[in-house]
């Protein structure tokens, strides 16, 4: 499999700075062996999103606030769709 | 002033994670205005490096383990010469 490229960009004016590092925290432990690149994208405006391979898989305008199980199910059901994710997907 | 990317390679077998997370948010808060991403590439091999535009900055094997300070002065060095970093300078 290839490896992927995950992008958080949040905005700093609403104090998201904690939410997207534990956000991805998260996801390093989680895809620890399918991440190549994991970045945050500081702007404003309200923005919460999280991108694969440029490809945009949570916007917070449409879907509000993910859990990490979310976030971690959009992923790996785009780069790894028959991969368990155990306790998360309980 | 153009926005930069800085990077942050670090070693995951070596349990550096913490570490580079911790950097990484010293570095978004002092460079606040100046960073359009920031990244960490999680590698192995002993390896923790830093980029500021994919140019090397601090590399552990030639540096040792850098204070924040010591990476806030080399990127402040590159980007923006001069500029003060306050308390961090003295």
């Amino acid at each position: 499999m290839e490896k992927i490229k995950i992008t958080i960009e949040y905005c700093t004016l609403c104090q998201w700075t904690p939410r997207a590092v534990w956000l991805q925290q998260e996801l390093l432990y989680t895809f620890n062996n399918e991440i190549e690149e994991i970045s945050l994208r500081p702007t404003n405006g309200g923005v919460f999103k999280i991108s694969v391979n440029e490809q945009l898989v949570w916007d917070r305008k449409e879907q509000g606030f993910p859990e990490p199980k979310k976030v971690k199910q959009a992923i790996r059901d785009l780069v790894d769709p028959e991969r368990s994710l155990g306790h998360t997907d309980k």
